[in-house]
Parts: structure tokens; sequence; C-alpha cells
């Protein structure tokens, strides 16, 4: 069987697309190990299939490279917006899109029938040690207390770190030191497998840059380095105003590896701003 | 511009693979950089373009990663012929190929008009030291001789290397120890830069297995480690012979990490036999 299918990234974070609208996919777990692998196969960090949904205008399920069912991607949700609303699918600009951490409600900027940019609401920032979950007593807080700019012994040094959870962990470390002359390979495990960190965790390092933009280099939790997260860049936006670094309800830049996204904090909401695009199309013997 | 393609692969040596006999394909050094990222592009080895000849059937035409002109892939070679008789453009399992390194023949095994295996005809052997080249005073042989099984000093170790050109200069070394346990990463440059060896060199790393077979990784000048190399496994071959290993006019099976290529040596010339892959077709926006 040959099924057509659409290679799309958002900041380097690349998916290869199949329309399941109107057919579905047999053993995407399988197809995803098999299609991502970057020699023998098409070549990305997993599949995307785009479904529809009983509650949304449409449905998005992610497999990891491992198979695995990821719950949500805040770069390949941009992608699946621009995807149904270029083929006729869905034909707003406001549009829904069901995942495994609920429903996401996309802004799409567009001109002459293309998508240019996607604002994705990522849902409210959680705070509370517990929730993240991060180890309360081990940073001096209460349980229902926020970690902000607390102390953290990692590889014989002190950082100052701010945790986060945006349906996933997230440390975040602001630095005055280049963040591109870190050895983030040596470090990046070092937090992962912090015992102050139960889940494990997802760890920013940030520069704060003129004009109140940041340059970022995230470790992701089972992955390693990183050319963009969507969560940790929202993750990072917070930090940046719980620290006094940036303002709630303005627009924050975060200068990623792959790419740039734009971040607006409120109390209620982070809204997450960035392009998807369009790779090549192709069809494949499944 | 939308432009077709097809992505193929030998022993996980993949290229992106352009029509280019009726259609040229304008500015290929600055599209191989472009589409063989991995995460912003297609993503592959490179780029081929399959071009027509006036001295062969076809011309192939290569391009790494950095935009340079590559001589001669024993790799896609045999996915330029699988793509010439599938397509109907060179309907006869016999056919030439013009490369930098001259014309080489190739012989298809096919079978319901795909082809299964392609076996090609690499050329002869060159083992005059002063040819590959090595430096014959520092092996303690004349610029005319061979090298053979000679002790060399690399990293505080002796090996004893024998030294081969397919075109490009190869150094074999067999080893009794798990190749798959070695450090390639620190031993392969320890070849590639050692000063007995004028233009850098490919190291092949290989065991025998039994059955006269070989497991062989590959440490390529310019590339690192790499899951397969054409060019590299005929040297094996042709050193197992030199040293006793394997014999002169039979197959001889060399395992790489990207799969099998059965080599069969001559003093006038050495055949390499393996698959092609068609992983996908698709079109892209030049």
């Amino acid at each position: 069987m040959v099924r057509p299918f659409v290679k799309m990234h958002g900041c380097g974070n690349d998916y290869i697309y199949f329309d399941c609208l109107r057919e579905p996919l047999p053993n995407p777990e399988a197809l995803s190990v098999r299609l991502s692998e970057r020699h023998f196969g098409i070549g990305g960090d997993g599949i995307v299939l785009i479904c529809p949904s009983h509650t949304a205008d449409a449905r998005m399920r992610m497999f990891n490279l491992d198979g695995s069912e990821g719950k949500m991607c805040g770069n390949a949700i941009r992608c699946v917006g621009k995807y149904l609303y270029e083929s006729g699918a869905v034909p707003r600009e406001e549009m829904s899109i069901e995942t495994l951490s609920g429903i996401r409600r996309l802004h799409l900027a567009t001109a002459g029938g293309e998508v240019s940019s996607v604002r994705v609401d990522m849902g409210r920032a959680e705070l509370a040690a517990a929730h993240i979950p991060v180890d309360a007593a081990g940073f001096g807080v209460e349980p229902c207390e926020p970690v902000i700019g607390r102390p953290l012994q990692v590889g014989g040094r002190e950082f100052a770190v701010t945790c986060v959870s945006m349906g996933n962990p997230h440390c975040v470390v602001f630095l005055e030191e280049d963040v591109d002359a870190l050895d983030l390979a040596r470090l990046g495990p070092l937090f992962e497998f912090h015992p102050l960190f139960p889940d494990r965790i997802n760890t920013e390092f940030c520069n704060p840059l003129p004009g109140g933009e940041f340059k970022m280099r995230v470790w992701e939790r089972g992955s390693g380095e990183t050319l963009a997260c969507g969560t940790g860049a929202c993750a990072s936006a917070v930090a940046a105003c719980l620290t006094g670094r940036a303002e709630w309800g303005h627009d924050i830049k975060i200068r990623l590896r792959g790419g740039e996204l734009t971040i607006h904090c409120t109390d209620e909401a982070v809204y997450m701003t960035g392009g998807a695009t369009t790779v090549f199309k192709g069809e494949v013997e499944l």
C-alpha cells in the first residue's frame, strides 16, 4: 500500500505527517520506528497522525522515535494547523486540536492561502513544587509553593533555578556566560537525573539578550539536546517573568538553536507563536 | 519550481536522487547543502544527479553534505543502476555509468522488473606504496612495493596494516578482538592523520568470521565512522587475499554496519555486489 505523507518542521523539530482524516494508519508505533530512521527510512523526530475528532476540529496523535505515543508537542501542533488550513480540511484561522494533553486552541496568521505563523494557547503554567514535580523540602519550600531562583548544586557548582510545569516538568537556569559555550552533554544529564527531580526534568539554559530577548539551549529528558522545545520556551518565558527578567502580558522572543518562538505569558495562559514549514511531499510503501 | 526526487540507499548510505536525463538541475552544490540537512531538509548523505553521457549509458554526479563534488561511490552507483533499469531509461541488465573516476560497468540481478542486487566492476586495486599514497620509507619498503601486514604504531599500540588504493587510499587492520568494542572515535583520527599517510587515510577494522566472512567497521577520512563504505569493503577483501585470510577468485562476504556486500577479487578487477533500496519518492520546491 502506497501512502502519501508530508514532511514538515517547526523550529527544526521535524515529523512525518499523515492525513488520517478519511483513512486510518495501521500500527503507527511500528511505523514510527521504521520511518523515522534517518538513513534507512524517511527520517524525522517521529510521525504525526492528523485524525478526526468528536470534540475538536481535528485530533493530533504523535509517536516518538522509539514508537511510544507522545502527549503533545508545540512545534508539531503548529504544523498540524498549517496542514489543516492549507489542505482545506479546516478553512478557518481559529481552530481547535485534540491532544493527549487536552484540547489546544490555535490562531493562524495567513496570507494568500498560506499559513505564515501559528499561535497556540499552551494552557496555564503550573508552579506548585509538588505538582511539577520537584522535591519541595530539598529546595526549602512548601509543596504548594513555587521554586523561583533557588540554589541547586549540580556538578560541583551552584545554579539558581526556577521550576515550571507546562504539562511536563522544566528547570530554567539563567546565566551570564554564553550558553553556546556550555558542555550540555555533561551538564544536561546531571540536571536530568538530579535527586530533587523525582520524574527527571527538562532543563533550559538561557542568556538574557538586549531588547528583552533570550537565547536558549535545551536538554530534554530522554532525548538529550534538541534544536527546539516549545514547552521549554514557554517555561523559560514564565521563569523570566517570575524572576523580573521580562514582563507579564508582553511578547518575549526566545531564540532556540532551530529557530525563534515568541511567548506571551498571562496569569491564565501561555501563548506560543512560531512558524511551520512544509519541506516536501512524498509517498511511501507501507 | 517543484522537482521530483527519489530517496534511495545502499547499505544505509543514503542519497537524494534527481533524474537529470531530460532536464538539468541548477546549482547542485548549494542544493546538496540545503537538501541533505536532516532536520530542515530532505535529509541524506548528499545528492546524486543522473545525467546523460556521451561515453556511457548515463553519467552519475554526486555531491557531498558540504557541497563538494565526489568522484565515485560504490553504494550510490548501485542505486543509479536500479533507477535506470526500473524507470525504463536503460532497459538492460548490463550497463555502463560514467563517473569522475572513469566508466564503471554494472551487472543487475532482476526479477519481475525490479532490481534485487547490482554487481559493479570497481576496477583494479593499486598496491604500490607511492601510488596509494603511503610513506614507503616509513614502512620499510620501496615506493613500488606493497605494504602488507606491516607494523604501524598508533595510539601507543602496534597494528599490522595492509594498504590498498581503490581510487582512494585505505589502510586495513585485521583484529582478533571484536571490532564492535573498538573506540573508533578515538582510534579513527589517529590513523587518519598519521604522518605515514600523506593524503590522510580511510581505515577498515576487520574481524575474520567463520565461513570466510568478515565483519568490518570503517573510519572515512573527512566523514568519521560511516555505516558502509564500498571501496573500503573492496580494500578489505583485497587485503584479506594478500594476507592469506581469503582466496582470490572467490566470493568474500563483508558485513558492514549498514548491510552486507560481496566482494570478488581477481588480478584484473575487484567486483562488488550488493543491494539497492528505494525508500520513498517525493517532490520538493527548489
